[in-house]
């Protein structure tokens, strides 16, 4: 079995949402799993210096046509928020629990929470919102309540996110596979050329 | 006749480089001209508060990286550059010169500079390396030496940059065409679309 494709993102990156759209069915293709990985944007850009592209002038204005632009273009739904960008310590420290207590339903929250936020407009950001949107899944609100109070997925998140910035993470989404990073949806033709031959 | 396609890049940048290889294939695909717009992206950053990527922490070493590979992929000729980035009033002005005076030669001029510096790099922020190449390919030299030296010169190309960042020109390659602004080489497959169907 080939190593996982490594598919980090934010929650509320467009950019991410377009490629959690993708991920799957390009790793099927090339007989591959995918290892999603929540990191808080936030806390990279701070480390780093840097400023998602909406708060960029000039360019903010650009990348918000350019998404729905994007969207059209690849026949995906999207409806810009109305808040954005947004925090998403809920739902990336869900995430996390959900992948060692609940797996069988790690990656359809992931998708319902990309779904909610880009296409239904629903503030992500709102705990209540999340233990929601998992609870429409299944998932043990109870027991997810407690989970996000909890320090030991607090501390995973901020580690989860460390980790990805050692690995060389400054963006989203970013792809790594057999050694080889991809930053951003528009290199997915890249990574599928990589995937295929072997090299690019 | 459809109105052009407007081109804006800085001599220095790598992926204004790519798109520059074609830019001219894909405006006769679809019966258009190309006006070709030198710009100063330095000027352009320092208004804008921004820095060039290959400035940022992280994204500087992944840049260097995807440069090399996107050459790769789309099979065009790519050696990075000893210095990076460079300044390019030279080139610029050189352009925008040959633009008004000599405008048979501004393309295969634009075209070969791209190349010396990208393919065989030679440092095109020096005028003597500029007037050498310009000289090859018979443009007058002594006329351009001193269209470099003339202050209507350098103010039309302060003046194109300004221009360009009203337009909203935040990086290169940018196309605008149809009031449909376009940022990036990995845009060229959107741009491509929209001249097609005449929407995207």
């Amino acid at each position: 079995m080939s190593s996982p494709i490594d598919f980090y993102f934010d929650f509320a990156s467009p950019y991410a949402y377009f490629g959690s759209l993708e991920i799957e069915a390009l790793a099927r293709r090339h007989d591959r799993q995918v290892a999603w990985h929540p990191v808080l944007l936030g806390a990279v850009f701070k480390t780093l210096g840097t400023s998602p592209l909406t708060a960029i002038p000039k360019k903010g204005d650009y990348s918000l046509h350019d998404m729905q632009r994007t969207a059209r273009f690849h026949n995906m739904l999207f409806t810009p928020p109305s808040r954005f960008p947004i925090a998403t310590q809920a739902a990336a420290r869900a995430m996390l629990w959900l992948q060692q207590q609940d797996p069988v339903h790690a990656l359809p929250f992931a998708q319902a929470i990309f779904s909610a936020y880009f296409t239904e407009d629903i503030d992500i950001s709102e705990p209540d919102n999340v233990l929601r949107i998992a609870a429409d899944l299944g998932i043990d609100r109870a027991a997810l309540t407690a989970a996000l109070a909890d320090q030991a997925v607090k501390d995973r998140l901020r580690q989860a996110t460390e980790e990805a910035m050692e690995r060389g993470v400054f963006g989203a989404p970013f792809v790594i596979v057999d050694g080889e990073s991809f930053w951003g949806f528009d290199r997915f033709t890249q990574l599928e050329s990589f995937l295929k031959n072997g090299k690019i």
